[in-house]
């Protein structure tokens, strides 16, 4: 059986994903994920303001946010959030471990866990976890290493981009978790990608940052904000001449990053608590690009239009009113909204439209909404999932 | 069999409900509440930038938000919003028809609607309306009012409160309405509440808008917001002696109308779609009241704590999380959470607790949750309800 290939398809990397006790369902809960030597790499962690042991280590490790790093370890089950000084001791006998197994330093070490908070590590089956990770590291875990970082998740989620920079294929591969709790600024979402192009650590960062902006954090399930979100990008530098700030080269593996972003993105809503569709909701014509995001947002968060969408109910009036209680600025009059490309309010107004239409294309698994504010130029597409029964099935029953 | 009086129990009030055939369940859907002359008044409208047309009538008949007011006409069924240049005619011949019935002029006359956004009032069915329950105003038709302004409601919300001002009592009743779409800053809320104080205008918004600040604006369902929300308070003077700014019949007098609009808020929350708990978020000890605020309302519209609550599941992660992804200062070294009374969090660490006791309580019909900050004094108190399987069926069926 053909095993599916990702994280370590890019040169210079191999991981394991072990099984390890952690998760009372026996899957995988741990894994490691590692750089032949210690590389460029950029971080982006939670803006909640209570944050787990994990991300309180990485910033550690990563201060300004990208650095050089040899490998990530990585466990599902318990997320080591509010577990105090003994939480901070055990994400860093994690980090200790693994630098001693692969011969690195600790602070070449990234530490991420999620799963369920104010439980303290179980240590002995983690350095278990660590040593066994260590020992099968290869380039035919991939699946095993997506499985280790999945909690309410029901798919194994994955993307893989190439592209050519000077005549070269550079190759970026990228997996995530993230079911619930995710919301702007990265919710409860662990992502990591790998790549082989070379490039510097501060440019991977910049980059990095503006394809998060358009992607991880155009993204709301729920509006709630996780302690543990992490996204992390490694560059072994195997492929390709090096990127250089504001080259071709660049603009084309920024585009390349932004789009694996957008993959894991995509996946990560249709996955979405209950998801049963994809909403993707376009706000146009914004007199700025704040008010652009803070409209797409304000309607991507509305319970009541998931609800509507999530019943095949076309009810424009539910967007025109989160537009309306946004931050961004709005003229009623100037306001117009399609649904799957079908005109249902225009400057002010409800049109005319077929509701048999609009209720099919609600129907299907992938829901545009665009809205245009009649202002200005800039835009910003969010995106979402509907609101169904098995979103309060499955948080209503998940017990701590 | 015994009416239940309340809008019309302070002295110098009448009022009437009909059914004109706007709701297709046949239900009362219109409503006038009339005071014997133009008496002092104070409105309350919302802060969505999208508002319907009763809400532009209210403001230019109260630009200030006070001002004497004999009556107010109201429907349900349509809430005549984006209904255009049509939608500001219709309710000015609301107002303008009330006038003519009731001897005044049509700027004495406020106009609430509530309902289904984008159609145009039924002009005709509306005018019946209007001139059936001019005819049979009264003081025994209190539950026909209550009803007429219900929409997904599953029940007459009304509340009386009375108090003695210089050895006189005074008399405060007020009605509610607003199931969904209830949100920081008046969502979908209906309320008028009469009384028979003696008051100027000024004084009486004054006060209103405290009241409201702590009750109707500390509520939020769903965290959408309306475009039709409306909270009127009519003062008819007729018992009393005149209140004034500062003393001590103005402190007893904003107590009970604080109080009041504090029973039609639990009243509310209580019959939010879906709703099977009232749930209260006190966040204490904050560094300013903005936020105490701010924290108690992010707890507040977690539909992760909603569903744990639903689910009677002792999961204080959800109540830090969503307090760590506020606006307001935490320090999570000094963050304590308490439920039902019960410590399960203290000074940045879980507690050991009786799952089982906080379990228990969280069954009950009514949670308490309290968060220390630890960091000044200031307080706020939130309000909501659990989210239930309910709440999406409600809002998924409903029909545009």
């Amino acid at each position: 059986m053909g095993q599916v290939r990702h994280i370590t398809l890019p040169a210079g990397f191999v991981a394991s994903g072990v099984k390890c006790g952690i998760k009372t369902t026996g899957r995988e809960d741990l894994a490691i994920i590692v750089a032949d030597e210690a590389v460029p790499a950029a971080i982006l962690t939670t803006s909640n303001q209570v944050v787990g042991a994990p991300v309180i280590w990485c910033r550690k490790v990563l201060p300004k946010g990208y650095g050089k790093i040899r490998g990530i370890v990585l466990n599902s089950g318990v997320a080591n959030v509010c577990t105090g000084r003994r939480g901070l001791t055990d994400a860093e006998a994690m980090a200790d471990l693994t630098a001693r197994l692969l011969g690195a330093t600790p602070d070449e070490i990234l530490v991420v866990s999620t799963g369920v908070i104010g439980h303290p590590l179980p240590m002995p089956k983690i350095r278990r976890g660590i040593t066994a990770a260590a020992r099968t590291l290869g380039r035919s875990n991939d699946s095993a290493v997506v499985r280790a970082i999945m909690t309410t998740d029901t798919k194994e989620k994955s993307a893989v981009v190439q592209t050519r920079l000077g005549g070269e294929t550079i190759t970026l591969a990228g997996i995530v978790k993230g079911a619930g709790m995710i919301a702007p600024s990265l919710a409860t979402m662990i992502s990591v990608i790998t790549t082989d192009a070379k490039i510097a650590p501060p440019l991977l960062h910049r980059i990095f940052r503006a394809a998060a902006a358009e992607t991880f954090n155009a993204v709301t399930i729920d509006s709630d904000q996780s302690t543990s979100d992490t996204a992390v990008v490694l560059a072994s530098g195997r492929a390709g001449k090096k990127v250089q700030s504001g080259s071709t080269s660049c603009r084309k593996f920024a585009a390349a990053l932004e789009e694996v972003c957008r993959e894991l993105t995509l996946a990560m809503v249709r996955d979405g608590e209950g998801a049963t569709k994809l909403i993707s909701i376009t706000v146009k014509s914004a007199a700025t690009k704040s008010d652009a995001v803070a409209a797409a947002k304000s309607v991507a968060d509305s319970p009541l239009l998931k609800c509507a969408v999530h019943g095949a109910d076309p009810n424009w009036g539910r967007i025109v009113m989160a537009v309306g209680k946004s931050a961004a600025k709005v003229a009623p009059a100037k306001l117009s909204v399609t649904i799957g490309g079908i005109r249902v309010f225009a400057r002010g107004l409800p049109k005319n439209f077929s509701h048999r239409a609009v209720r099919e294309h609600l129907k299907g698994d992938t829901v545009v909404i665009e809205i245009n504010l009649g202002l200005g130029g800039e835009k910003f597409t969010a995106y979402t999932c509907d609101l169904s029964g098995a979103y309060i099935k499955i948080n209503a029953d998940y017990h701590t």
